[in-house]
């Protein structure tokens, strides 16, 4: 889970309030304009919201790309010229969001997670959302730094399928996008987890691997509930019969939803095999245990009849005919080298050794 | 579960009888009302059942809230006033009965459970009812102290959205309330779960580690017997079409009904961690028998086969030629000493040192 | 399970054939009937089944307990007499049926169990099955001895709401009154698992305490088999169309409805505390074993090193300087005690002491 | 499982393509005939299964029983003969097909598995067919010997229910014989795991003891195998408007659906009781290995240090007072008696003891 | 999982792009081509992707088979003639598909997956997809070696039901084909499994045992994942009402349904086989140590008195009185041998011998 302290800040606060949960509190707005149509391009970055008013009325399609989800006024100043509902305003800003979907009369409402590791091979989490209106899209993310570049590459294409499709083309491929980048997150898992499966059979000395599994099934579980609800999100945009979805559009959403599922199979199969390193761990201590006793039994099982032999011609009787035999101690000495070379077939035989 | 006695303490009662089935039997009777619309404002203490009912007849929207379900004489009474049903005003006082909700032609009735910790570290539960009728909401609760301040305090302000909203918007906004409460609860929850992870991993010498964790097991089942319920109850209010429930508030039920899920998967994802943290333990003490294991192994390992040796030449054999070498005493400390460092060699190569 | 023999007695025989499946061979037939509306009320005890048919034709609502399933030519002839499918008949007697509802044009058909802990604390189940008619109910027992009784005392107070209510109101309560007691039954259950969950606890010596956790482990799985297909079978009472089934009665059932969940919900935590023990059981042996196991390494690993070095001054060797020393035998001491001092604070730092 | 050999032994074969996939190859070819109303009854043996077809077209209700997977062209034949798709012949002959329901427009096919404990204790399937069509029933045998003797003989009794109904009355009398049978298996089951787990209890030494619930778990996983699907298979036909299926004899599908669930949930039982003995059994080992702990922990706790004194005074020091002492050897066993003792009632207050 | 590198080779690309994710980027181009009815048979080998176009367009069934996903350009070429949605193409080339069902108004996609076991007893996933166009399929592979021999020489057959069906009977059989594979497979599954299982009964020292375990389970999973989302493929394609798909091929196709699921079941049952397996692992190592503490705790119990009783008589005591009784030593190994004696039946009583 990480420390999930602030799970809800805007706890008592009046539902539609715009507050912003996230640890990100000093990212500086930013926002960037694509509008465009077949023929036309224009691409603009842009440091007051209500310069974008003029894009979202125009003609071409347009999409507005807001980073900084602190700015709760710039938030608020484009929920309200867009009419966005209160609700919409206050999960933009809310990043404990679950992926969802809300659709109203004028506009779909879509909040996304995006996911990839930090520099510290730590799993990270980015709240995306996104608003489709009538011939534009907005995204709004938490700070900086995306998985949209490849959608920015092909919209600066004249020739792409992406220019000749409408917004709701353009919100499909930048779920796309954000799911795309699943793959690569869930292949990573997928690496570290076999390596640790690996170094724990050629080694089964992992001092820490109680910990790093408990850590990956947090992970997991942590993926899962980012990636989980996308599905029935997707799926009932496909479903929906919205008027800005086109029934084109809602092919490639299919093929998304696809994708969705193929990534929580895999989800679902990495559970269970860091499920089973747990138990493999425990196989591998108790075999680990068996071999520590093993040596144990054998060393103490050879010499404790040994020393008894030794410890009876160590006692002091007057009387003790065997002391005085010529060769006693040479006869004691093969009895013991029979009794110990006995006792190792015996264990060879049990295959203790 | 805590001791369930006096599950249901109607037992053998007629159906419908008002049995107030809690522990907190000499709670006084506390009343207060809220009577407001967009411009009126009016907040009331009272002491007597009758007098709340001019409020309720009165044209603003009406909020009673009454502490102190042993008195269940001014149940009834309100109760007949209202018209509502023998089985509701039983469910009202009855603290075992589990979140739902009750449509009727004239009014909706919905159980809810408040949770929080007590001073102890113990999760309270607290049973929490409430009747939505024609432009009045009436609240029940078990005893004083409630999470309703922030409403309460939306009520006084004249420019709160609740003041320009029906009675089911209050409603709305008194189970949002419950629910926030929870995120706090949940988030509380995790923390200690954390802390004894850490604990585990730490020292992993928590001594009642398994009573902490079966602990936390009741604890999240309790939560969770809480919670889950609710899903259906928000999910059934929302597509309902009863008179008193307006479209617009079903949006705000809508993202109340996310809440819930979101404290719901939350409460799962606990649950796991939960029984993780077993396996944990288990490993923890296989690891530390495995420990124990070796030292005792490595000990007597060494020492037997030298005690052995001492045990050879303790014995009284007339015919010993060894004890009569000069440098015999040192050779056998000599071959003692190399047969020490061999064991402690191969143990070290076996990485039990 | 206990012994399941005669698990279906009737193998062979044509379906619709009535045969007794129960043990209690010997109970003598023992009818009651209720014969009241909301004036009149008269009650009696009659022992030839011909004696009933007067009261299922008169116009007050019937209700007639008949006990003993044994004497199956009676229920051949009421089934006759009211007209009654064969397999309903068959089921009447069939002690092994499980809680079911069957809807005919002409009466309603329900199977229910009740269950109530005997004498020497084993959990009893008992085959009840009720036929609701137009304007009685029939009711029949394997045995004397039942949960009816609130029931009964209802009915003979005049203002009862169930004097003033319809046969399908009666059937309501009986089958409420069974359901009731469950909560007496759950509630016992709960005890004596929390009673078995602190002596784990506190003593952690319950020798028997795998036989007495798979026992509940079995009488939950029969408290359950009992109880659940109750859920559908009420459900779908209360929403049947049936003419029988008044729309008031259907509030009450809704209520019923919303108790036997209640139940289910109890027994479903109380199976997964079960469970839970058994893990917590597992993890006491081992903490047990590794105590016994510190405790064995802790004198081994003390005593073995210094009987060594005893072991090295019993020799025999002529030239043995040390044994010459006059304080060597002192020094010995004084070397001895450092041993041990220094091992004590070795497994003290180590915790194990 | 058992030997899984020729899972689909047509493999390769064009869809439709009749091939005796069970391993009783040299099945002689057996039919018998039941043609029979209300008045009229006639009960034949055939050899060749041309002669069957008489039967087929004459008015009164037909079973004809073939018995031998292994005569494909009879099959093919008998088969050609009603205009059977080859799909349903191929199943017939298919013993690997899973039980279930197939509608045409002229007949109804069934598949079904009959169970039994062979002589030597070990679960056969047979697997039987049954088609429905304009007044006669056609079953499938793999060889002789089957649960339909009980059937027979109420066909040959004129009272009989059986008699006063159609074809359809008569499937579902085959059936209800098949799911008859269920229950002697089951019971059969049950005693053998209780059986078993009082082994357990009583002296927990059984030694294949995790041979035998592993075989359990096997047996009941086929067994579930072959009963579980019937349950869709019945409500289907239950529901199924089939022009040949009798509102009538619904009921009595009805009343066979409720005994499939009763096997069902009585399997599921066994289910969770086999799961549950792997866990006693491993508490039983574990329990085992403490007391093996316990004696060597006791012994060795009490020898050890005994013995480390006696190596005290059997050194060589020429300078040990003690030795001199003239009850020195007394005072010592006195202390060593002391010791003894002490430690004795320390384990004994331990509970080692 | 093996090495799930390059999950999604196109990532970054747009959607539609064809990008072949597999590992045979070698492979050549192989189209083969069967054009076929009833009377009419055809046979041809192509190089040239343009030279199957003729035949798509003649009025026989035609049937072209590619083999080598890697050439796009071909993929692209005749999915350009045939008018192939881009998303279609995509999913032809990408490997990493999961099994799917798009129906489209001009032509049916199937993506399926062959499985087999290579060489080296290492699991082959192929990836095959399909596409059903008006009277004609396209079959697209990744490289040679197939399952569809059975169907080619159905076709060379003139008389074979196959030649007498439309197209969707051909996909139909192919399909079939693959599912057939399915059951050759499992069984290889199965038969390893209870290999595994027995020499886990047998010797009980696999020692790799466990990497087998996870080997297997992984297996199955990956087994699971290619055939489970067949079961929806199936049953849509059944269930459609395709203008491709003939009433009289859906009851073909309702068979192949059946067919899937029965492999579903087999793999269900392994996958509870595998599980139980590691169970029974654990118990067999418990057994395993149980038995070697045995060994040591009878050794030890037995020697450690003995011994300590020899170093009693090895003390140096001046005042020892036994030592000097005529036949103390020989009374001494008298009780030794008695203690020895006793021990070992106190053993033997214990069931530890």
């Amino acid at each position: 889970m990480g420390r999930t302290k602030n799970i809800k800040k805007s706890l008592g606060q009046a539902p539609g309030t715009i507050v912003y949960t996230g640890t990100k509190e000093n990212t500086e707005l930013f926002i960037d304009v694509f509008d465009y149509d077949k023929q036309f391009f224009e691409e603009k970055e842009l440091d007051v919201i209500e310069d974008t008013f003029k894009y979202i009325d125009s003609a071409p399609i347009t999409w507005i790309n807001i980073n900084g989800l602190n700015h709760v006024d710039a938030i608020a100043k484009i929920g309200e010229y867009c009419r966005l509902h209160p609700l919409i305003l206050e999960d933009i800003a809310n990043t404990h969001q679950r992926p969802k979907l809300d659709e109203y009369e004028d506009y779909l409402f879509v909040v996304l997670k995006m996911l990839h590791y930090g520099s510290e091979e730590q799993l990270h989490i980015e709240h995306v959302s996104f608003v489709l209106g009538n011939g534009f899209v907005l995204s709004f993310q938490e700070a900086d730094g995306d998985v949209f570049d490849p959608v920015r590459n092909r919209l600066r294409n004249t020739k792409g399928r992406i220019r000749a499709n409408g917004a709701d083309y353009l919100l499909y491929a930048l779920m796309d996008a954000v799911v795309d980048n699943y793959f690569t997150l869930i292949e990573k898992v997928g690496d570290k987890i076999e390596a640790l499966e690996d170094s724990l059979f050629e080694n089964g000395s992992a001092d820490d691997i109680t910990y790093e599994i408990q850590h990956f099934k947090k992970e997991i579980l942590k993926i899962r509930r980012a990636v989980s609800p996308l599905r029935e999100v997707v799926s009932r945009i496909e479903k929906s019969d919205h008027k800005f979805i086109s029934e084109k559009t809602q092919l490639y959403l299919r093929d998304l939803y696809d994708h969705i599922i193929q990534v929580s199979e895999n989800i679902d199969i990495y559970r269970e095999m860091i499920w089973g390193l747990m138990d493999i761990y425990l196989t591998t201590i108790s075999n680990k245990m068996n071999e520590v006793m093993k040596v144990l039994t054998i060393i103490a099982s050879i010499f404790i009849p040994l020393t008894f032999l030794a410890g009876i011609y160590g006692m002091n009787f007057e009387n003790m005919p065997e002391l005085r035999f010529r060769y006693g101690y040479f006869v004691l000495w093969g009895i013991m080298v029979t009794i110990f070379v006995g006792l190792i077939y015996y264990f060879k035989r049990k295959k203790w050794l």
